[in-house]
């Protein structure tokens, strides 16, 4: 099977199988008789199957016993034999007729050509899980699977797959160091294209460029989310993306983006300054430095998450400054509308005993009303603490 | 109230008003008590606001009586403001700790607020609808809903305000012009941008540059998918996006792209083949010429889908090609994963009857064994027939 549009980067078949292997001894220990997958990165994990398709339905059914099977629009199953590592019969097309429609859904043909096929189990006694709160499974295909398994108990997978994604292998670390490189340059790129007079779009085309086309050695992916790039009184607020209005001379702007390769994530946040910063930016900036480099000093493995957040705020409180939302999320593959993995988040009450092969980003953002400021690192954890995955300068970016 | 990262290209308040009139007369006509939206291009439509915030749970709450009410992540209802027409006392932010939890659903504390805030009626006499196959609507987020409104009948919106979408208005159509612009100047710069030996990482950078420059005059949005191109025998399936790898001379690739602007979309997709073409491209590149024009013609108010499809299939049944899915769908306002509306699919058996002001992306793809070819145009039906949105030459580019 030849696979023409594959990043060089593919999991081996040993590890696409140890992956597998995690995911059904979690399920055993759940006694689940089937799982139905449906988050495109654990698709991706679990077969390596990556296209964009998930914008109607599809799936992976993994059954207790017997082959998973991953279901998809016909002309998007013609695509998975290019993409994914299952032999071809365990790939299924649905007609399409079935899109977009009023009077049915997928899940409804789905559900049924699974119990035909013997892959999902149904009746009182059958305990099946599924993603749900997984962004591309909607409240309507959940009635459908629910309706069409004649009695099964179908229960929240509560990410279950997520879960088993959070240590990663070493194949999948060389991967997050590409995605880093590719960070890196995208961000000194974004960094060199700011000025007093450019419109905030052709930044963005500048960001967006760098992110495709990557390193000499290494293209980088679309990125799960878009540079998001508030500034002047907007960046007092994150998730905004640009305009068309130019940048203005004495307002700040923060910078978040990541460099993507073969779905594996490094997010990066900065922020800039078009002429003399008011002390408050300076301040600010001085102190989330030290806040940051004291979770970073804070992380190794058998440390306990709620201790880095403790450590960063410790410093923040000291300077005045309050944090109430989480200072990073697990990283690893991402699709959008989100590079988080939804499982570990960096935060007061998360009890998560950090283990060496994890992945987060860590980001400090400041959202005060009208003006912000955001620093970040995206890191692995080491057997000895933490490996960097960028390495730009942590200041406050002054252009004037 | 500064909107400093909005386009140029607001709706007026009047015509916020007199959408809302539109799905206030189809919530009455169905007797619901409360609509609840969640689709992030349905809450532009209605409110105008616009974040990379759907990633975590979000919605506008329109009770049959009484002033809309948006929720939000705390962080992101600051930015509401920012973007949102309502004032600022019906935009209500969740608290923080409330994100990717195991133990309980932002949806819980957003049914119960919106109970005491009286914007939610409740109790068995209450029917709410919900967006119940809305990409960021989950099946966790729905049970939170169902549970917590005490015995109120939750149905399928199916799509009540994406349908009242289907007809555009001036402005809307304004913005689909300036969105075909960009589209043109991208397909441009993507047809000449391949070259055998270069990347395909390269080329989609220069595409996504192209779409958020836009042009002089009107910076693009980001669309809501990247461009698609796959090469070679992967050009025999859609919804491939690109690798590191080089063109290679002897291949077709479809590109399959949109510009965007203030969030509306035109796409456009082309093809190229790399060197002398086999007689087998030649002839379907002629055919689906032809076909397209047909099914343009055939494009009028008046005139039902189901015909323009067959104008369409016509043809290239004549010409021994068979294409079974649609050949087209209702476009405007787009947020990953879909530019498409989820309304009109033009296909054999949709009844729709076309109207003046709806818009569509007519799209010819001929998926084979192993090669492919895609021809499309985006559209608005006007009086006396079509307008395009984009003027570039229709046949097969060569590249020797």
């Amino acid at each position: 099977m030849t696979r023409p549009t594959e990043m060089a980067s593919r999991a081996s078949d040993s590890e696409f199988a140890k992956r597998l292997a995690h995911v059904r001894a979690s399920m055993s220990s759940r006694s689940l008789s089937a799982l139905v997958v449906t988050d495109p990165a654990n698709l991706f994990y679990l077969t390596g199957y990556n296209a964009w398709s998930f914008y109607t339905p599809q799936c992976l059914i993994l059954p207790a016993d017997g082959p998973p099977t991953l279901f998809a629009r016909a002309m998007d199953a013609a695509g998975a034999r290019h993409t994914c590592n299952l032999p071809d019969e365990q790939v299924v097309g649905y007609p399409e007729t079935l899109v977009h429609r009023p009077d049915t859904h997928p899940f409804e043909w789905i559900t049924q050509k699974a119990r035909e096929r013997g892959v999902l189990p149904s009746g009182p006694d059958a305990l099946i899980a599924t993603e749900c709160d997984s962004h591309f499974f909607s409240a309507r295909a959940y009635m459908a699977l629910v309706q069409g398994v004649d009695g099964a108990r179908v229960i929240d997978s509560a990410e279950l797959v997520n879960w088993v994604r959070l240590v990663k292998s070493e194949h999948e670390i060389k991967q997050l160091r590409i995605a880093g490189q590719i960070a890196e340059v995208t961000m000194q790129a974004a960094l060199e294209s700011v000025w007093p007079g450019r419109r905030q779009c052709d930044v963005a085309g500048d960001i967006v460029a760098a992110q495709a086309k990557g390193t000499a050695e290494h293209g980088g992916d679309y990125p799960a989310i878009p540079p998001m790039m508030p500034t002047g009184a907007a960046a007092g607020t994150p998730h905004l993306t640009w305009s068309e209005h130019p940048f203005i001379d004495g307002e700040a702007t923060t910078i978040e983006l990541a460099g993507a390769f073969g779905r594996y994530h490094a997010p990066l946040a900065r922020t800039i300054h078009l002429g003399d910063p008011p002390p408050r930016l300076v301040d600010t900036a001085k102190a989330v430095d030290e806040a940051l480099a004291a979770g970073l000093d804070a992380i190794k493995p058998g440390a306990v998450v709620a201790d880095v957040h403790a450590a960063v705020n410790d410093i923040l409180n000291r300077q005045g400054l309050v944090k109430e939302s989480r200072i990073g999320y697990s990283i690893g593959i991402g699709y959008p509308p989100d590079w988080g993995e939804r499982t570990v988040s960096l935060r007061a009450d998360d009890p998560t005993a950090l283990q060496s092969g994890m992945a987060f980003h860590v980001i400090l953002g400041i959202w005060m009303d009208g003006w912000g400021y955001e620093l970040s690192e995206p890191i692995v954890v080491a057997d000895d603490g933490v490996e960097h995955l960028t390495d730009l300068p942590h200041e406050l970016t002054i252009r004037k």
